[in-house]
């Protein structure tokens, strides 16, 4: 080690601290190297920290031991056509897809279970797979779909303590304890700025900020950035995205560094437009953009949305990826986006049953994000006035002058269509996933609930009198899925497709192999587990760099 | 110049042969410079060649003379408002803009007539304004906006030889008659496939190939590319775009070359999801990717389009690019995108009436994208039967089972309109626009049209009996408009928002000043034309590059 330029020495270098990041550290160490995590905030653990902690896992050992078949090639087609529907083709070999994006997705069939096992029986994670309140393990976000045969039990936790699903607030307390327990070094308040080569371009470290000092990292084999996406890097949104976004409960970190610095050594881009996305809360996102006011599911029963004509766009309870993209359809006659903002309408039904899940407040509390009316008219007036406060911020979004109206009819329509348990607009609750995932029961409890003899139980009639509420919903992210793109060994690819010596990514950083879909409960972790894990298995046997 | 190293050496190097290379060229050699264009195609002249030939200019002298007021207040408002509609703040001293993306646009008032004007003072262009076929100067594209305030006048053209508005081929004419004339080195056949920079990050030249024969070329001063988007790249398509294409009528050569020349020495990439669109023919775009198939205008008044559901989905006289927008609407109970291709449907009176103007084919000609019926509903069942053949190619989008149910309403609902002579859905023909843009009397001469008493000429009830035609639209690009950022100097910037000396550009190579937006006619060559003019004028004054 040049002791003049390096301050630091290490087999891998590991930025970032989630999920990702963490499975190619824990990895990396398991198989013998010596490794370092930097990461930039003052908190471990990244997104996942923040997040639901699920991950995706197709084929996993809870399956089999269900007796539950999931076979590659349903896995696959499944995955192809959810995430690139234009190109989808049952009858080539590679389903339509280019070879790397066929690569990945096939590779991510091949290795989750594996990583999962690996992790395991390392004892990093203590996995266990999700049962619903219905009882039953989970189906995927996109059961519809022919390919997706309504396959079961993909969605895999950590377990508490308790011997329950946690949060991913477990899930990194697991992977911190091993990275602890095995002497990884983990170094917070460091944040990465550039990324070194040698002479032949192979990556030899890095450069990093702590507390205004410069501190510079050598790694003899490989970097692996696991440092989330651009969620929080508002020019970067602006950029590249497909429409407006107000922001995404991704760890404030989130600026899209790997993005400049993979960018900066010529790493080729890909899947920049794409993220995974839910509707979030406008004013909280607005008055505290770093927070999570994501709105995951819309709960309750008498409880629709709505656009600025007062028109409802599309079944509530679907999945929040795809509900956040009917949020990015243009108007050619007003030049604007006609879903971007959008109205979460209730009534005191919901309100008190299913009180105190977000963005629904515990009775009594203040929510200043809740509009109310005594009546539909009422309502409506007080959103255009709300909307109105808020126009410097939204370009002047307004309702349409026939809202109002609209929304009586819209109230009209709903209540018919949850009298006779069936939504031919939009088909709310005729699917698994709408009624098992996205409609929970009340949060009140010795509720009952659903209503006897409900043909339906994900509508209910919004009452014939007021007090009616609404919420100001805009399309959100979880985090951005685009960056530098990635091989099957998760290598991070130059301008001329072929691998930059010693660089690896996996997670939100980097270009998902999911491109904009979102395969079920930890589409992001999964990948984010599966291909970190790619990454620590690779890294190890690298070469060691010279150095410059 | 080290002849062991370089084959050739120059002042200023340009990249492409459109009107943003031919104007950074000409404006360099008009100052004094030495300078080489490089064209990597066989041809001179790029999507210029193929194009319309319009350039926006705001405040020109044509206005100016015709007394028409084009205030820098008013028009900056309408571009920043119809480029950025969810950033517009009217208070705000940048009206709620990036930094950066006011500049662009400021600077582009100041430069764009100020530009035209010097190409026309030294005798490299001989322009003329628009008068369309009522008789007036063209309005924009998003005349609707208040901000727009209906100004008239903007779009240029070159001028032919009868003193007549001449297309793209007469503009490149023009354009290299005096590149030829004044000693413009102009190389076909060379594509350039590096960017060559020195020790310090200084551009010094690059690299070609020319007939499998590598040539360096040393720039002293500058390089500047011009060299057009990357539609012809199926794989930056899919990887930046907002949702699926069928290609576009760009130059072949339009592959994307500088996003990854750029990339590799760290250029920062912009607007990448972003393109001047229009729909495209599909199966022409299929059967002949590198041709021009673009529907600019959906000619004749008994004609309409439906979606999938056999009901229309916007005013079908409304410009190309905003129309070719309407495309992207995600649909998440299907996994895929609803409008991913709709149906132009017609009678005979629109098909004979209009016959020529792509495209309806020239009746008696064969025109194998053009299905037909004698009822409505055996063109339904065609349409579908040609859908069915084309799975393959199109991920397997089929009609809604309703199609031939709704058709039929649609017809009767239009028809309806037609006779008063109001679109309540879509307010067709309700704005100069649709008016005088899109809506053109018939091709057959000796045509009484409109018809007498005609209080909406835009539409017209299709015929009771049949045939009917329909076409199938996929969007398309007229090119993409996503690449590096530049700055107010053209100036390429690396990610650092730095600029990278010695590296210009201008054009649809570059992250366009108009984001997404089409400001009116010319909105694609006006800013080639205005940030090639930079390009130039500033690449002259540079200091000579030491070189490696």
């Amino acid at each position: 080690m040049d002791t003049s330029r390096w301050d630091n020495e290490t087999d891998v270098l590991v930025v970032g601290s989630g999920a990702a990041a963490c499975s190619a550290a824990i990895v990396a160490r398991s198989r013998g190297a010596d490794v370092t995590m930097l990461e930039k905030a003052t908190l471990f653990g990244g997104t996942t920290l923040r997040s639901g902690g699920g991950f995706w896992i197709p084929n996993n050992r809870f399956q089999k031991e269900k007796g539950i078949e999931d076979r590659k090639d349903d896995a696959v087609r499944y995955m192809a056509r959810y995430s690139f529907p234009q190109l989808y083709n049952p009858a080539d070999p590679r389903l339509g897809l280019p070879e790397n994006e066929y690569d990945l997705i096939s590779t991510y069939y091949d290795t989750a279970s594996t990583a999962v096992n690996y992790l395991e029986e390392i004892g990093a994670v203590k996995a266990i797979q999700e049962i619903n309140w219905t009882g039953r393990p989970q189906v995927d976000y996109m059961e519809i779909l022919p390919e997706n045969k309504g396959i079961r039990g993909r969605v895999l936790y950590s377990m508490g303590a308790d011997g329950k699903m946690a949060y991913g607030g477990e899930l990194i307390r697991q992977l911190k304890t091993w990275a602890d327990g095995h002497g990884i070094k983990t170094l917070l308040n460091h944040r990465v700025t550039r990324i070194v080569r040698d002479q032949k371009g192979d990556v030899i470290g890095v450069e990093a900020s702590s507390k205004d000092r410069q501190v510079r990292f050598r790694a003899t084999k490989a970097v692996v950035f696991g440092s989330g996406g651009f969620t929080h890097n508002p020019e970067l949104m602006l950029r590249f995205q497909r429409g407006p976004h107000f922001g995404g409960c991704a760890s404030p970190g989130s600026t899209g560094d790997f993005v400049y610095m993979a960018g900066a050594i010529g790493a080729q881009l890909g899947n920049m437009a794409g993220a995974f996305r839910a509707e979030i809360v406008l004013e909280q996102a607005l008055q505290d953009p770093k927070g999570v006011h994501n709105v995951f599911y819309v709960m309750g029963d008498s409880i629709f949305e709505v656009n600025r004509y007062g028109l409802r766009f599309g079944d509530e309870k679907r999945n929040y990826n795809d509900r956040a993209m009917t949020h990015f359809v243009w108007d050619p006659l007003r030049a604007e986006w006609t879903n971007m903002l959008v109205f979460m309408v209730y009534d005191q039904r919901t309100a008190t049953l299913w009180q105190g899940f977000p963005p629904l407040p515990v009775q009594g509390t203040p929510a200043p994000h809740v509009i109310s009316g005594n009546t539909l008219d009422e309502l409506a007036q007080s959103i255009g006035a709300r909307l109105a406060q808020l126009a410097t911020r939204t370009g002047g979004f307004s309702l349409d002058a026939g809202f109002a109206a609209n929304l009586k009819q819209t109230v009209g329509r709903f209540n018919s269509f949850a009298s006779t348990g069936s939504d031919p607009d939009f088909h709310r609750g005729d699917f698994d996933y709408d009624r098992e995932w996205t409609t929970f029961p009340p949060t009140v409890p010795g509720t009952k609930w659903p209503p006897e003899g409900a043909r339906n139980y994900t509508m209910y009639p919004l009452s014939e009198t007021g007090p009616y509420f609404a919420v100001i919903l805009g399309a959100g992210t979880l985090d951005t899925n685009g960056g530098p793109i990635i091989n099957r060994h998760a290598q991070v690819l130059n301008t001329e497709y072929k691998p930059i010596p010693g660089l690896y990514g996996a997670g939100d950083c980097i270009a998902s192999p999911t491109a904009n879909s979102y395969w079920g409960g930890g589409s992001t972790i999964g990948p984010a587990l599966t291909f970190g894990y790619l990454a620590g298995m690779n890294a190890v046997p690298e070469p060691v760099k010279q150095g410059e």
